[in-house]
């Protein structure tokens, strides 16, 4: 009954919502004047000197980094289940590449529409931002992996994107926080978003799933290609929508090395917290990138180079003993079922570092960033010009509580939405099995061979 | 019989044509003044500010882009089969290896020779533009799978660059069409390439090796490495030779949008034509891209936003029904056997992005694109100079015809060569299997295991 | 026994290095002026024109992909023994990690220590430089795969930055040699240096995991993941920390030349080499990425393309028949178990390269570089206004012999340092087994199946 339903609903989900797009894009969404054949007077008119000052050579290279990161990284990440790489890998890219196109309107509407034409212009940074608003949801897929059914998933996304872009403009447009890398707007919300779903949705007979809850080797691989490709390129994630010059590059070193510090850190909290100090796959996956999650609001300001080796120090061993301690807990006592493990690797060092930017920013001065790098850094321009450091602090603060509220309360609504059961979900003895949803051409490799029932 | 064959031929091939290569490199190969050691004269003549204006910055992120679509995206893709992902990601690195070095010397004789010297003069273009005529070759590749030998494909890659080297000297230069993504002179050309040889190549018994031509679990966990990094990078080839400045960034924001809204129709087509609604991995895998085939030479042009969604719909949508069911019709009615659907993937949406291409350019006007804009798009300059929109997209649909003529016609011909009985093509039932010609140490985790074989 | 002294000694290595790091950071690291909020000022300072001259946005690009041939490329080149992908990737993964922290501080003070303030101050080209200097221990690791313990890992790593960091000073600073991709400072050392240690930690009855010392179907390619990551990203590599320009451009070119004649040859000689002419996929997975290893010195100078292609073409046939017949002699005749075959693919195209580099310097003409471009290519400024090519020719050999002599004596005490029995090092029957440092949740998957063990 599950896939007679997914065969209506999943097509009629998918054609009713790409003509949609295609409507909004046709009233709403045009070239920006770099992207436009008109770029040459617009070079003249503003005496740019060269095409390479055009955004798009400042942006793309750190665009296609933030793309991979999301298609293969989060993508790959979630292959570790023995029996549910193509569900990982497929919805991930189903999710994404419909969100994105919805983040370009919501976000164009919050951000970038022009009201003299109401025509949203988009160019490579708009591109980036889409990106961004869609990690948040393959976040929050990551507290359902195995769960739930794709059109589940795109009803997920749609709304998860529209939170998003209320969200993110009452952070960055309202309280005038600043989050770059998204610690806030990104892995707190997408976070904390997941777990409330996951926390409505939640299924007392999971374990009759139990057998497919878990890896193989191979599965196991292929998850470290998803977790190298998100570790290695987090700089460009959280340096790609920095100034350009200094906040780009000063961005890419902290997060880079808060990152090494995180390794290091889930390492050792991974070796001496199992039996036998044997190194646990499930940590090395996921709490090495915890120092690039925690960086997303600091990366752009002058924590220092040993500040990030702290940030990543700490985070790292954090969110190990989330693994190792706090995820059986939740499950046991708050009834929170997280396949990935979003708690330990999203929705804490998400929030840690919100709360890390503005304590970096309250403690910002003149003699370290000059009076200019402040006001760039800051954007202490226009209604903004007066704001003090500290004032910047608790507003950072206070963005880092609406990420989370936003995540909560929103998750719990649509949670209630995707309960409605004609979303054609999984049932309990079917979950984490790409049967359900996908042609499987052959038996599982890991069942007991023939031979071996038969004797 | 097969093998030592191959042991004597395919060494004989790739040490006479590096050797051949090296001869005619030198006689013919070297650095244009951008990455020869005296560019720093040459900016003082040219009056260029900066190094960075040099064309390497503009181009080289787009050209490692295009170089992972090559060898990891090309050569994943093709690691679906249970038993050939050696061959598929081995052979596709060997003929591409090989096949840019020709490439650069057959474009170099048709484009950048400087008749004063005798000399080809490479850049870093000229190293996208090599990729790019390889992958016209691997495309054909793609229809062969696993029925043809290495020694095959190296004669197949000489022929294939040298007309791809013609047919784009015909469609570029003479018809001046345009074409900075090559949906006709990369896809459209290749697909029909591809097929005309492998029909050429028909094999009547090629049931038996049945039992090969399918995929196991990991295996199509693999080919998706390859979808989803031609899928990401594909903005990046449709841009990576077009225009400095609006004309990369509009080309990555088209492609990014065609790609996004195929994945959503090959879902919705794929779910639907299963029964049970359960996808296939082989839509998934590559219907998902022919968005961004479709695109290859509308993306630089001013399409619109919504355009872009339009195109990618309509091509997820047809390369899908392609694949569920026009290849059993060809195989069956037509002879044709097309290992990985080339024809719905590269030649039906390249013939189609051809065409889209003259529409798109025939509907130009001078309000959207500006006077000089239209100029700098469609190069109205020298000789063409009094070209209007209209004849511009006469010549495009024109050029399209050319490529698939090339494309048929020349692999007729090359396939009449490669029937010749001295290339050590491997038996009916050695098909699809990479014990031909890969040392494999050991035997096959599918096959039955023993003690259900004793039973 | 050993795995409860791993429990205890690898989390307090790396707690007590990370620490470690942490206070020197804070000691001595701080951002360069290009990365500091400073930037705007120093741009108005220099005169420099935009944003974009900012280093970051001329080397930021290649310092992604080497990040990429660091992790993955070295990472999943390693994966591909049968039972050690887990400490193949992840090994890898924590040696970098905490490698980079370390070459930042070596480095530093060796370079680009500020004698005014005392503070090291760091940009993007230094995480290159750091990149590129953990690079030498990861190579060294290819010839300890599956025999060392993580914590004899650190050790290495530890004492192998800290010897790069000094021949690399004599190497450039004092002997002024020219070694952008280092073949000899990273590759001849890193190579010399593992197989060194591994040489003194000679295991006579390690026949006893003879068993794991293998590949798998699968495991293979995974293994194509690391290699064509590393072949596809090698111009990066070499071109990264090149002069702006046409430095950069060049040194991209010739690399990818020379990458694509070593795969040509490296697959005749496996053909050939082996009976019936089937090929090799341990000759494919490295001897293809010799080209670019003896490229590391030279891809800057002006080698020409057919030059580079030589260099390509001689590299892949002495790098394959190295595995073929000079690594069993090795370890037949010489006590070297050499895992990944580091003396084909690193030692030796490594010292190659430094004499190549050597040779192409001292051929080096005004005719051919310009005068400009000769002083540009090769520093002759400052104290070495009045250098030769000859003499500078010179000084490039000698360099490539202290990189060789820094590498088997440093490797050589390291290695007793090694030997010391405190560092849990596995179980000459218990080697290629990541049941020896991770948690394993499934049986092997190549046992033999219950039904046959029964019958």
């Amino acid at each position: 009954t599950v896939c007679t339903n997914v065969r209506v609903s999943l097509p009629a989900v998918c054609f009713v919502w790409q003509i949609a797009m295609i409507v909004l894009f046709g009233v709403f969404i045009r070239y920006n004047e770099e992207a436009d054949t008109h770029w040459q007077e617009f070079r003249r008119e503003n005496n740019i000197s060269s095409d390479i000052e055009n955004d798009f050579y400042f942006r793309y290279p750190s665009f296609q980094d933030v793309h991979v990161m999301i298609f293969v990284g989060f993508g790959f990440l979630m292959t570790f289940l023995k029996r549910y790489s193509f569900g990982a890998v497929g919805f991930n890219f189903l999710v994404a590449a419909f969100g994105i196109q919805w983040a370009l309107l919501m976000q164009g509407w919050f951000h970038t529409l022009d009201p003299a034409t109401g025509k949203i212009l988009i160019g490579v940074e708009n591109l980036i931002n889409a990106d961004f608003c869609v990690a948040g949801c393959l976040i929050a897929y990551g507290a359902l992996l195995g769960k739930v059914s794709p059109v589940q998933l795109l009803v997920l996304t749609l709304f998860g994107v529209t939170l998003f872009a209320v969200e993110e403009y009452i952070i960055l447009d309202l309280l005038h926080a600043r989050d770059a890398g998204g610690s806030m707007v990104i892995h707190a919300f997408g976070g904390y978003y997941g777990l409330a779903i996951s926390w409505v949705l939640y299924r007392p007979n999971l374990n009759l799933s139990k057998r497919l809850n878990g890896s193989v080797y191979h599965s196991d691989v292929f998850a470290m290609i998803g977790t190298l490709f998100l570790w290695m390129f987090w700089p460009s994630f959280n340096s790609a929508i920095t100034d350009h010059g200094d906040g780009q590059h000063r961005a890419a070193i902290n997060t880079y090395l808060a990152l090494a510090s995180s390794v290091l850190t889930a390492v050792g909290i991974s070796s001496v917290t199992q039996k036998k100090g044997k190194l646990d796959m499930v940590h090395i996956q996921n709490a090495t990138l915890a120092g690039g999650v925690a960086m997303g609001t600091a990366a752009e300001f002058m924590i220092t180079p040993y500040g990030s080796l702290i940030v990543g120090f700490c985070c790292g061993m954090i969110s190990t003993f989330g693994y190792v301690f706090v995820t059986p807990l939740l499950e046991k006592y708050l009834k929170l079922q997280d396949t990935c493990g979003v708690h330990n690797l999203h929705a804490v060092p998400g929030m840690l570092g919100g709360f890390i930017g503005a304590i970096v920013a309250a403690s910002a001065t003149e003699e370290v960033y000059s009076r200019e790098g402040l006001i760039n850094t800051f954007d202490f321009e226009g209604d903004f010009a007066d704001r003090t450091v500290g004032t910047q602090g608790g507003f950072q603060a206070a963005a880092c509580c609406v990420a989370i509220a936003f995540g909560i309360v929103g998750g719990g609504c649509v949670g209630l939405v995707l309960k409605i059961p004609i979303w054609g979900d999984p049932a309990d003895d079917n979950c984490y099995d790409d049967e359900a949803y996908w042609e499987v051409r052959e038996c599982f490799l890991n069942s007991p061979p023939v031979g071996a029932v038969a004797l």
